[in-house]
């Protein structure tokens, strides 16, 4: 079973908005080895796993788990960069192109109108060219050491085509976010390449993909620096054996040590998306929104946590 | 963030393998319609959330969130349907046909051969049709009352399939899992309905889809008695205005009323799925199950619990 | 502007309900080759049309227009072979299986499961491999010899394809209607080659694709008697110059006559379709039938038909 | 069956060619919720019909006759934004790029260079990213209350998209039709919602999606002054039962009638493209095009009348 | 530039026609990892190949090669499996089924009914659930490293899935091809294995994928103790620098030497498939036959050979 | 069984990179109706051959194997129009964007941002709009008539498209391979005509599509003065009766003769792509170079022929 805090895993800088840059960080996304794929890959290998090598299932799981952050994480990136797009530095309209008025001119030049058609300039679960995500991409192999193999390969891609992305735009939004997914998925590869090494796999040099001194890009090496890419997480809420191969020497060879947690040390406020009028979004008139707000109102009283949530007061049977 | 706890929403029932069950169950999961998509189609909305309406926000969320422990149900149940099916009863091969034995000569008849090449008997994120899933199954216009009607016409759709397909078979181990997926769907359409209720429809007597009496399924007759259709869960470690809309009379106008809990009553045990060496899976042979072995010995000492997961100890920037 | 009677352009003639013809038979309607993309090529290659060879438009479109009358009848086959078919010989269920009952126990073993889950027993828009019918199917390159020619290639194909689906059942349902498509795919291959003629190709003896004696196939025999497979209809309301490339010696050579006519000269009944409790549809119950019926009871009534529709009464701009 | 008139449904109103506009209306005409989809959702929904439900059916029937006449406007208007624009204004070349011009220099950086390449300059089967149109678009439960509201949730699609295209460009020919579509997609959310209050649904005042006032948009506002957004056509040759549902206040509860009509007050001229032969479209040259010509000349002959075609003369089975 | 031989890399075994096991077989040719894919992205990738690292893409190069050969034979077993199967034992029929009789009334009721409606039955470009081939399978990174490993789990994933298939049946054609294939691509597994580790990585005891003793399979066997399983073959007409890497110890640690050579030591004659009236294939009727054989009578004067094909002759720029 | 030369069939010319031509040219590779499609059709055609018409069976395949060698032209003129791209001149990186430099700054602007982000500035298996390559393009009907009479539409088809593209840049790179294609298209449409005329079809006039003056294109003139449109290479190294069916007149009635050739008269060296570290492409760093270097000393000792590849040496079973 799944929970959520609405925390997010990276926090989301602010910049101007940057179509062209949002549609490069849709491969992250919903391209054939973004973190729709990664999420769905793990979770379904894990759901999947066969025999009683549990260390194994909980570090594909764990591994997994993480990707649906990164999914939310990647989303609200998009949205970002796309919010308040068709006019540049996020000028507010109150209503519809009045008179006629061609309010969303520049978004039929975009990379991807449906950016503005079929969402409200906000993130689609497709790739950088268009084309939607499909259940094809997700790999299960059934084969432990092949799954793992698959796994490392994934990986190794989401770092090279994020490190690509990275070289694409300077804007600041896209770069947090990239720059954690470039540390991150470093990371995921020393997960899968420890659990081959675990198998008998000497790496030598050639791992992490692709092989440069990630340090160049300042965003990034701010991350090395507080060592998350050679942190995994386990956001198990009762236990997790990840730890037994998610520990000791970094398969890289390169002397540095890997370390197991529960969950990242730092978590981060999810911001709230404007109205966008012109494109209908949420597109409540006066009424409608009158009808909303009289829920709305109650907003402070609906902060009560239940603490124990997943740790007890289940009947197990 | 996401979290897990290895627990099942539901119970897996033991029940003889049944491929053509198993088949029609895809649809659940990677149709058109399945929890696939829900689960996209709900977190996507509700990552993409413009305006202030947090409860509309917190519902959306609220059963996307239950939609990956759907995913996760619906999995493991085709998984128990197809395991062993090349005998049926379960036999076990101690090794891949010997002497070139078809061990699995009746996989290639079945609906779906790539349960048994692509697979290791389990399930994929694929329809019944063997169709992989698309990213364009998922609807988020952006616009609250449309974003609303689609996932109530959704949660309809589901439910009148899986109705359907609960006619499809006796197996217990597909009706159990079934049902209970009727029940939710109802619980689904009610918060949907419910949301545009509170907007100003009245739905007089047309929900839910379909109408029939549902306690003529036995399977579901239990859970309607447990009033699982009439509930709706948060699964928020730090809290959620679900409440405000999920609560009071049921929008399908017959005397119901509808509660709002943190998580489900109850959670079940995830059973471990046996090695399948025919299909190579996990496919270690002695040496690499001996590697594999050694930190699979340390189980007990994983289980060590953060109890405090997701609540505290995170520093907010 | 289209307009429609509610006749068939051949009648549904009735037989046991069959399944596996209907999954056949699909490929004729969604196939690569079927009904949905003739239907569509010829009407976009129409509204696409440039230059003032108004005849050749006017023979494509007219081709075209018969095309969704043709979607019209081998949908209406599919269903009636698909009617009833969880229980052969039609049996009715009053309602979803009652305590649990699998009425649609044999469904899941039908060639595509989609016809009892996603549709009540009806036909889908995918071919006999359960593939959705694709935009890519439609070739409009918008040079007049090349659209011809696909065109030709397209019904030749077209006409290969229902002469394979003719022999693999010998069902009445399936057969009237494959019969008639036989024919009529000649037909169409007249028109285009015809058109190709005109343009200066003499086709010596190679046409109609296949090439044998189809009065072999005796629901054949009987169409060709009536000479339907020389016979070419506009459908057009306001006139149309397909006669001007439509008439004289038929292309294949063999001593025919082409003839076009406004319309076929007799039309058929459409079968009602009865309702399906085990499928919920239509699903409505007591209550929302009492209020459908409100409407239906003035039946009658509604018979009244605008004798000048399309011919006069419109002010042009 | 189906028959023909050859005039519009709506103007084609001149403006400066603009491909990205006609990219946009692309969407309009081949996107998951474009005119393609209601066309055939409508058409197949109507062919699988079950039960006695007959105002129902040609409700539903009647509206996806019209949508085959809102391809045919689309097509058109999508090739009028097309036609021409390697250079703005139209002009014409006599021949492909002489001594090797670069006559379509300007295609390669267009939204979808298939326009130019696959097609001469005019309409494809496609999305504004380019996505082929796909079968799977298509929803038919077959259960009456989830097919109305799936088509409610379509048109209120239909129209927030379109709306947000009439933003997107000043462009007359774009507008003209779009503006067109918005209106009649209030009248087709109308028909369904209308449909549903009939079972006993009261919508309040959630509808027409999106919610504003689209009197700003002014040829929305001539269209809506005409009554446009409140009439239904049946565009049935023999009659037909719309009218018991169409009829009677409007379901948006904002105090307007509806009223059924056989077919739309006016029809229009359908305008004739020119060559391009920088397109090879028709591409006869001049020995070719002498042939063609020879039928063309005969043109006034062709336009015979067949004043009772669809009305009698056909003998029933 | 690309040459040919009618030869074939391992023969065809006769046996009985098996339907279900061709459509098995598809998988390994136009499955996510068939040879479809393996002969493609090879292919891309030594076209696309940057940097000096010529012995790398030789290796490459030279696989990509062998699999067009593969595509060659898996093309023609699936062909001879489907051969004849409306009537089991090869029944000809000289004439499609007169009298209207069902002679592929078998046809419907297979695993893929295109290959008796689309195709005259024999292989398609499609998966054994019916998919077509994608170019999103194509994986070329252009990263050396990554490539390399991509290709390696792409190899492994097809030797595990053909080992799958080989236990689906004991038809001598299937097993024939299929063992060959099982062979083949553990040295392929060698090849990319062996890149890699000459860039340091010590694969230890985890290849080849999967880990079993395939001696148990005695067609592999046979072609196991004649080497095939540690052979390469360059396939250049002129010079490869591929035994740089493919030579010495293999990369699996298990004492065994690779190979290269520049083609296989064995090759086998093409089987020329019969006519299949039923199947309108070729289809020439008397007349057209007659035209043919015109051609083919001077069968033996086509047999000159350039032996200095591709060594000698070409004048280069 | 197949063979390679390290040769191109046609130069690559040097110009500058031209992202937007390259993106229009992937029509010609992973197009409907490009180089793939044509490659796949005419092999699949030719193995799954049916009766004693060899001298058909040959022109198909000798024509099929042409096909890869126009794989590998297309692919290298794509790969040469994008490298260098994000700097127009070829400006080599010697890392990736040092300090957070945005080398690739304008590839998101780019016509496919896939080429930038999922490749290394080279070809993807996918057309101008993006779409990866089908199966579904593959057509392989059975029939012998209706297989050429596709053939020779696809070729038409080819040639069309092409000629549009020649139109769409000066540039010399682009320009060059296209002018080869169209000619050769031109020879393919020649081939299939023929076999067709063979078969009693006289073309008259309205070939080759499509009709106009190609001398007015200069680099295609140029290869028409060689006589490149009307000779045909067989690729076989053991014999074809291709020669059976291509010679004498032209099919296309202008006077002109055909001649089969072995294989082309001239071949052209294949092209070395340099390094692109900002692609980390092939991203081996010094460590991991010194490594592959190790091997590529040898060079010159790789060029060891055996002449006698294909002819001899082989022993037949």
């Amino acid at each position: 079973m799944f929970y959520h805090s609405q925390k997010l895993i990276n926090p989301i800088v602010p910049d101007e908005p940057d179509p062209s840059a949002a549609n490069a960080l849709q491969e992250g996304l919903g391209g054939q080895f973004g973190e729709m794929r990664t999420m769905m890959q793990f979770l379904f290998q894990s759901f999947n796993f066969r025999g009683n090598a549990t260390p194994y299932m909980d570090l594909i799981q764990g591994v997994g788990i993480e990707e649906i952050s990164h999914v939310e994480l990647i989303t609200k990136t998009i949205s970002q960069l796309l919010d308040g797009s068709p006019r540049y530095q996020g000028d507010q309209y109150e209503a519809p192109g009045k008179g006629g008025d061609a309010a969303l001119d520049m978004a039929k030049e975009q990379k991807n109108p449906h950016h503005y058609i079929m969402g409200a300039q906000s993130a689609l679960p497709v790739d950088a060219a268009g084309n939607p995500w499909s259940g094809s991409y997700v790999h299960n192999h059934g084969n432990l050491v092949l799954d793992l193999m698959d796994n490392l390969v994934l990986e190794a891609t989401g770092r090279l085509q994020k490190c690509r992305i990275y070289e694409m735009s300077t804007n600041k939004t896209l770069r947090a976010t990239v720059a954690f997914l470039i540390v991150r998925d470093e990371a995921h590869q020393a997960a899968f390449a420890k659990a081959l090494e675990k198998l008998g796999v000497d790496w030598g040099k050639v791992l992490p993909v692709p092989k440069f001194d990630p340090s160049q890009f300042p965003e990034v090496k701010r991350l090395l620096d507080l060592g998350l890419h050679r942190e995994q997480y386990t956001f198990r809420l009762d236990g997790s054996m990840m730890e037994q191969i998610f520990s000791g020497p970094s398969p890289f060879n390169d002397g540095t040590q890997l370390t197991t947690l529960t969950e990242p040390r730092e978590s981060f406020l999810v911001p709230q998306m404007p109205e966008r009028p012109e494109e209908f979004a949420p597109g409540l008139d006066a009424e409608l929104q009158a009808l909303a707000d009289a829920f709305t109102e109650f907003k402070e009283s609906g902060g009560k946590i239940d603490q124990n949530i997943g740790m007890n007061g289940n009947k197990e049977e």
